[in-house]
């Protein structure tokens, strides 16, 4: 996997208050602690974000604000990812185990040309 | 980066019209032909879905549903990103440089202590 | 009640399977007969769609598209609230029921003052 | 109109900055002065809130919380409307519209019978 999902992925980990990660000082810690609505919700606010900086980007010509709420997505989908006892890598597998179908059915697809 | 991510991202590059991508016979091609808004409706949706699958997995107590839809969400946002000429690299470079801020952070707060 | 809420509501009532509502002719007949996950996946998207449109009309300079999409929002809500049981009229009432209470945090502002 | 959206819509209206809405006392007046994003993320955010209380509906057997954050979506919906001058009885007057149409196809399909 990535250095960099796998690094974030231990260190979301490492917040969870079973792991001794503490609200008052870490952000996702205090995510962990107020339970799934909460991260349910962030996923629906960055959701809302990534579209909106998308459609400010076509106006203004530029996606770094685009990018960064795409991070921001990213991030919580982990956060959400690791409430469930989920990881990064499950999600890239799934991802790849559909490419590869998706190579089957081309292959096929040329057989039958 | 990820095998799996840089991939995958050279195949929905590969998707876009002016690289030959056929909307008859590729799903990406077909959103990529329709353009941004059609992008943007999905990660609305897979966002939703992302957020139904989790209360679903809390009562089934089988997250299967929510990986796959995390998946979806994911694909989608490096269909967005391919739209806007980013790539997913760019993104872990975002959550890389935030981790060292934190990081920093972290140090500066141990100095104080 | 709004004469409009009222009738869309009976309408969107009578389109329950029990009350004889036709998925091969009846949107919402449909909708009710695919279940909650249909109805909660359109809410999503009519509120993706409505903040698609607000950005639009930004550039345009013309608001009938988002004035549509709140149209689609609403309608999608009311068939969500029947799928529950629940009328427009309690959702006004808790409207007003908000607004009371606001009203008595005023009156008790200008009673300090 | 329903006398409690047309007197909830004339408070709101009340609270833009140009009619002496103060953002330091009411919460309507605040989301006017921070702008359209600030509406907008109301709006992402209080459809998530809607999708997560009918599956806690479901699971509860109590829709309660679900008939509170409808009349929320409701609400910012309004707030929305007239960031764009526009007024839920054009909303209403859209849906008594299309259900008008509706109404003729059915009227007409019924000729065809």
């Amino acid at each position: 996997m990535s250095t960099t999902l796998a690094r974030l992925a231990q260190t979301i980990e490492s917040r969870k208050p079973e792991h001794g990660g503490d609200p008052a000082t870490s952000y996702v810690a205090k995510l962990f602690s107020k339970g799934d609505d909460a991260i349910l919700k962030k996923i629906g606010e960055e959701a809302t974000e990534t579209v909106m900086a998308a459609k400010d980007a076509r106006v203004s010509g530029d996606a770094s604000g685009l990018l960064y709420e795409v991070a921001d997505l990213w991030f919580h989908s982990m956060v959400l990812l690791a409430k469930f006892d989920l990881t990064p890598q499950q999600v890239l597998d799934e991802l790849a185990r559909r490419e590869g179908l998706s190579g089957l059915a081309e292959k096929a697809a040329r057989k039958d040309a």
